[in-house]
């Protein structure tokens, strides 16, 4: 990784360099909307859903959402972590030094549960460069095939993070090889936050009326929008996005891609077994360093870290933070297979969740947007659930 | 229905027309690609892999195809149904003497073993209109939960086309309503050929560089598509589009749609049972009426009609036809699943099998496009296959 002393100021001008740099390298992903999902969010739940929930007794909200989703499952390697790792990759390439010392040969390592883990042994592949991974020996058979299917040196490892740090020691020792962490790094949250920059765009991209012209055209390009317009009168684009949050990689980068637009920036965790670190930290006003949690959303098991933290809540730069429960993460993610036909990964489906289920969440909606209502934006963060592993959550969901 | 005396031409520019009559209704689904796939179908199969296929023993053909995806299974009520059905609602309505008298207390009735069912019932409900829906009592019970959700008048039958028809029969003689075939009937194909306008000008709009601008810009909206730019060189939009075919409404719309475009179309059929009936009476010079097959492909179990005949053989608007086996519809879907992150229905992955596995094709495409290969247009035809479905469906691929 680039060495902290020569990363770019954590600015959005940093992450329109950033996109300058991994644009070659990732996929544009799509936005899309989906007439179902956004008319789900905008009707209030009945006290009888609100029963037996944290919300039992409540007033339903009356929110009006207008949900954009950023397609990141549709990202190279399946998950937005390629944005990340190409960076850091391409970042190292220009540090003065590194490539005339044998830097492609000594190569990269990290410690990965799953998607930073094949985000990073493709970006090196790339560039001809060695990726040593350390993965816990209980990562999904996927994920494990996928790295090694990019070329990468796997190195299994326990799964706890000391047992995987002191692996990853080892290699360093070893090969001389250069680590790259998941999330907490300016260049990792940089390049993550490029996606935020592609997402305000393409909105206001697509919010436009189609262009005038002598005949009849089609609206630019491939939406799935229905065909009832533009968002609220005046509307020029969004008015807030939300993104899962684990280490806070993806959240912070967003939040810097946002900062002086007006757009708001939420952060959506799970709370089973305390993996809302990251919101149990920005209300008691300190980080929460560790957490231990085998959520279903499996990308966001890891606590919030100190750079991503200081955007999140030292800057303010991320409005609030919002949790939800197991049960309201599958029942997103079965709507988005069944009614928007995509393959989200658990942890994908969690903003979702948020929007559909959180009466803390729809309520502010409410309240701060009245009848205008807002246009959200929401990040599918990745897709990497195999059709087995799909049939056991919802097996799950029928037991419980 | 319309009666057969009012009903437009079999032309594309009755395509155009039909499209002015939906698009208020319909999605404009998005267009996607995927890199991926695209390189799958351009890699030769191994010998190892064709053999204990039809294939065993031939040079596997080098086929170079570029993938363009049109998302029907994000269309209103998951398929592309919904363009028929608003279609032929619209033409009625349209149909002198149908409201004045009471056309829409005495409704319409189809029967259909699914996506037409909820797609009428849809289209009936938004104009007001009664629908009657005969279904097969074995039908997948999301499919009868959605026909009811939109407020149709169930009626279950047995599932031979003699049963269906006579307690069709049964409901017309009850309430006058107006039959509504699912697709062998020129509104019907007329309505569906409108993805096939959509589809060019979607992959014409994608392939353009962005517009020079004073800044830099993103590409128009939404695309998936990976930064290697546009098509061959010169190339300014498909050269064939390849649909499912099972009565042959879309795949004869499809075709209407590229008449005079120079656009080759294909279908695409399971061979299951005998379901490739289309391919079967292309190469015998005459239509096999009748056909009984339970191909997990369960959109296709039909044969073609005599109008979609008319114009898939009898006026050679379409290319060739083309088969696949269960095994390959199965591997096409996982590979939709896993790495495009879609949810498509079997049928809906049929076209997909023929490009990545039909010998046939491939060397077809070997032969006609040489280096600069195909923009081939795919059209992912529907989405629904509950989570539960698909769990079943991969458990059957492990059994055999």
């Amino acid at each position: 990784m680039a060495d902290l002393s020569t990363t770019p100021p954590l600015t959005r001008d940093s992450v329109v360099e950033a996109h300058k740099l991994v644009k070659p390298h990732v996929h544009l992903t799509p936005v899309l909307t989906n007439r179902t999902l956004s008319e789900l969010a905008s009707t209030p739940r009945t006290a009888e859903e609100l029963a037996g929930t944290r919300w039992a007794g409540r007033t339903p909200a009356r929110p009006v959402l207008r949900l954009w989703f950023k397609c990141e499952n549709m990202q190279r390697v399946g998950a937005f972590k390629a944005r990340g790792a190409f960076h850091a990759v391409e970042r190292l390439k220009r540090e003065p030094g590194w490539l005339d010392g044998g830097g492609k040969e000594k190569g990269v390592v990290t410690h990965s549960s799953g998607n930073h883990a094949a985000a990073l042994a493709l970006a090196a592949r790339e560039s001809g460069i060695k990726a040593h991974i350390v993965m816990p020996d209980i990562s999904i058979p996927q994920k494990i095939a996928a790295t090694k299917g990019y070329g990468a040196n796997v190195v299994f490892s326990g799964s706890t993070s000391v047992e995987r740090e002191a692996v990853a020691a080892r290699v360093i020792a070893d090969t001389g090889a250069r680590l790259v962490p998941p999330y907490d790094h300016p260049d990792i949250m940089l390049g993550q936050g490029t996606m935020g920059l592609e997402l305000q765009q393409q909105v206001a991209d697509l919010m436009k009326p189609p262009a005038a012209a002598a005949e009849p055209r089609f609206r630019a390009a491939a939406t799935g929008r229905d065909n009832a317009g533009p968002g609220k009168p005046g509307s020029v684009g969004l008015d807030a996005i939300m993104t899962p949050c684990g280490g806070g990689g993806m959240l912070s980068g967003v939040a810097l891609s946002c900062e002086g637009t007006g757009i708001r920036v939420f952060g959506a965790e799970p709370m089973f077994q305390g993996a809302d670190d990251g919101k149990r930290g920005y209300e008691a006003g300190a980080r929460v360093p560790t957490v231990s949690s085998l959520t279903v959303a499996d990308g966001l098991r890891t606590p919030v870290g100190a750079h991503p933290w200081s955007v999140i809540y030292e800057r303010r730069l991320v409005a609030g933070m919002f949790g939800v429960t197991e049960d309201e993460i599958r029942a997103a993610m079965r709507l988005v297979l069944e009614r928007f036909k995509m393959v989200v990964e658990p942890s994908g489906c969690v903003p979702l969740a948020v929007a559909l289920f959180d009466e803390e969440f729809r309520g502010m909606v409410e309240r701060e947007a009245g009848e205008d209502g807002w246009d959200l934006g929401l990040v599918f963060s990745g897709g990497n659930v195999g059709v087995d592993a799909i049939g056991r959550l919802f097996a799950e969901e029928k037991k419980e």
